[in-house]
């Protein structure tokens, strides 16, 4: 009989040895298998990943594509008319059901000259000192025996190719235990995520059966602030604003012109602090509509073990913006984010002058129930309302002979938000798989702050979506020297061998 | 007789040819001259002279020493901590009065990319073709039969190489007419103007003695905006404000901590919103005190033949600013002007992130009466009283801790305004001149809007000062494709010797 069961076990019929692991086993494993795939981890890093580039996206895609078919698994190209998506397929033989996982290969642009190491692309360990500063050493240090405060330094380690690897490591454990799921696996992978995945609905519904299944888990996103597993049920979603105020037709001297020619970045920043009050609430009416967060919901919400002095302290700032009354319900409402403004120099470079335009870019947040179309008309309406007259680029010179008060106002929807019950059967399923990996369970996140391009798999194949985040909380994500911390890495490996284990 | 004057002037003590001088021949000797002169004048343009770069900068004082020292000038270097001051000096023999010129020879920084031609410090003559564009034509051809409306286009045409070169040449032609002015000239020449002259006030006060004149006059700025002779009794002052707003310390992800992080975008926009009203008027109270227009005031602005909608339409504007009731009016106030604005990224580059700051420069233009220390102080108090804790440059993290709102706010005077009665001697001689030149008064500005450093001169010299500006108004300064008008150029020339021929 113990001859059979290992037969069995060795062509990959049995479980058993799966239902037998313990965390001592799922961090050995992590252990061996995270160290294993550093060097596949630097290979993947050292790709630049920014999707204003397709050349450098079409190297990713064919790294993902030939790490994929190593480890058995067929490949689609699901093509868009940019970059192509990216599916791989596994089957397991006593599969009944399919789990989608959502991976995100592409960075956001880098200012290069902002990073403390040679490249962004070029992956750098670092320790800390004893001044507490970040210093440089030899990445194949983690061959030996790493310590799990070291970080990786390089465009996307956190978001989320660091992710990524760790998943291919988590798959080369389950190979190394002669294992397999009992459900099926396809791994979508978006290189346009940075992008705001401009494509992704439209190849959801177009490669709809090829990506049917029974529910989305997302290898994406940060941990809790503890830096604690945690499970998240929920992002919001996102759209865009670009603003732009006119003034004269060219830069005008402001000796000659100040008291005279409207200054355009005056009139953005009225238009800019008409739209918040000084709690950080915005005040066009019907902004918040629609969410309403119920005394149960505030419960949940409260369960989330977040110290709102340390995170200040992180952040740097003394007081919060009021829209929730703690930090996990000032997400579960919308938001309305100014990224970036502009008119003429600041600086060594700032001149006399009164600039001819000024731009505001702004993200919005969205939540279910907040519409980004009727956001985005809501904030449109309420800079008409301020009297401006609205051009799709440059103002005519009829126009500016017309019209005092002129702008601009282009909006993008990305994609919207998506929130899972607790108690879905993808929920129960995954918190068990913590459970075992961790001994207890994971924080739960109602609703992510940040945006997934995820509403799209909800919506159109109409499954529940879970997010799976492993990331520091500290990875400096979209900016510069962007981290992962070697032990959420290696933690990344074990979370994701024990969903990978999990019975579903 | 006839032979002992042809003696005396042929050895300068006569002033008979200058006395006889009609509009015709000031109009025949500005030509010849003039054309003389291109050769000189793309010389000087061709020398980069951005004030931020000493080292250009020496070239261009070198010229002039050498310009002035081949008209029997000597030259004395005012040194200062950064580069000198350049006075030159020639004495008349039958002076009684001394008057000193004020040249200004460095330009603003140049974005050599936004310039429609190969560098902004090769001169490039353009004509206009049929369909109103700029075209380019060989320089060479302004020894022939030139246009009046042709433009040379280079950094400092207008703003001021173009009036200092069409200076040499009135010079030249006062050799030619052999007769000599019946004053002592000084000239004093500014190679830090775009930087506000910060060394000029000091120069002024350590250099007295050698400065000493009668009276000043400046050859710099735009005439009228008909474009027709002018002179300027005054022009204001100016000070400068750089007001950054403080978010979290590094900037943040939208998603996590957007509706929680404060946005220093939001904030600055809020500040520069307070300080004005739709109109234009800055709302921090006091801000106008102590300019009042007297009614005899408004009737002597009234008399400048403003066109406004003229200016509006030139502007690209429908409305403008409700500081005066008119263009003159306006410029009559103290203003506020936002020049510059920055947070993060805009367009391609724009990022899903909250902004760890956000920065405006602001120019405050003064007027007789606004004194800066007040003004600054009155907007530094308006962002206290906003509830701002202001720090020299970034706060520490204990400063994050404390205080919810953390601007700072760095100011610097660089000169006051200046005005001069209509009726002084200074100005009734350059009247004078003005209509020996034109057979018509000149139009007469009581302030200009844009600012020179004559103040120094004015307080610490004890001196009037009139400004005789003679670039065409449309001429692009401090912008990209500065120009000036070949017909204003050889104007100036004409206006030089006019003056330089007129009894004081």
């Amino acid at each position: 009989m113990k001859k059979l069961l290992f037969v069995l076990c060795s062509i990959g019929w049995c479980t058993t040895s799966a239902q037998k692991l313990t965390i001592e086993k799922l961090d050995a494993l992590a252990d061996v298998h995270a160290r294993n795939s550093f060097a596949e981890l630097y290979e993947l890093l050292s790709l630049p990943n920014d999707a204003h580039m397709p050349g450098d996206i079409e190297k990713n895609v064919r790294w993902c594509e030939s790490a994929f078919a190593k480890r058995g698994f067929t490949t689609k190209r699901l093509n868009t008319s940019t970059v192509p998506l990216l599916l791989a397929e596994r089957k397991s033989r006593q599969a009944k059901k399919t789990v989608l996982v959502y991976l995100q290969i592409d960075g956001q642009p880098v200012k290069a000259s902002q990073w403390e190491q040679e490249s962004p692309w070029k992956p750098t360990l670092k320790t800390k000192d004893a001044q507490g500063n970040w210093k440089e050493i030899p990445y194949e240090k983690l061959n030996g025996s790493y310590e799990r405060d070291w970080r990786i330094f390089a465009r996307s380690t956190a978001d989320a190719k660091g992710p990524a690897a760790a998943f291919l490591a988590a798959l080369d454990a389950l190979k190394a235990l002669k294992t397999e799921s009992n459900f099926n696996l396809k791994v979508i992978m978006d290189f346009e995520e940075e992008l705001g995945s401009p494509h992704l609905p439209n190849a959801v519904t177009e490669y709809k059966s090829d990506l049917a299944a029974d529910m989305l888990i997302i290898f994406d996103g940060p941990q809790h602030i503890r830096n604690e597993p945690t499970l998240s049920f929920g992002a919001r979603g996102i759209c865009d604003i670009t603003l732009t105020t006119f003034g004269p037709r060219v830069p005008q001297h402001s000796g000659h012109y100040g008291n005279y020619a409207p200054n355009p970045a005056l009139r953005l920043s009225q238009l800019l602090a008409s739209m918040k009050d000084d709690d950080g609430r915005v005040t066009i009416p019907g902004f918040y509509d629609g969410v309403v967060l119920s005394d149960d919901e505030k419960k949940i919400l409260a369960r989330v073990p977040d110290n709102e002095d340390e995170i200040k302290q992180k952040l740097g700032i003394a007081t919060t913006d009021k829209v929730g009354n703690s930090y996990q319900e000032s997400i579960q409402y919308p938001s309305l984010n100014i990224r970036g403004l502009d008119a003429l120099f600041v600086g060594e470079e700032a001149r006399t002058l009164i600039p001819a335009k000024a731009v505001a870019e702004l993200d919005l947040r969205l939540v279910p129930g907040s519409d980004p179309v009727r956001l985005i008309n809501l904030v449109r309406n309420h800079v008409k309302a301020q009297g401006y007259y609205f051009v799709k680029t440059e103002p005519t010179d009829e126009e500016r002979q017309q019209y005092p008060k002129i702008a601009s106002f282009n909006a993008a929807v990305s994609y919207e938000a998506f929130q899972t019950p607790f108690d879905s059967e993808c929920g129960v399923w995954l918190s068990k798989a913590m459970v075992k990996a961790y001994g207890k369970e994971p924080i739960k996140i109602r609703m992510a702050g940040g945006s997934i391009p995820i509403s799209p798999f909800v919506v159109t194949l109409n499954i529940p979506a879970v997010a799976v985040p492993t990331v520091n909380p500290d990875n400096n994500q979209h900016a510069e020297n962007e981290n992962i911390r070697v032990g959420n890495y290696v933690d990344a490996v074990k979370t994701f061998l024990a969903i990978l284990t999990e019975k579903l």
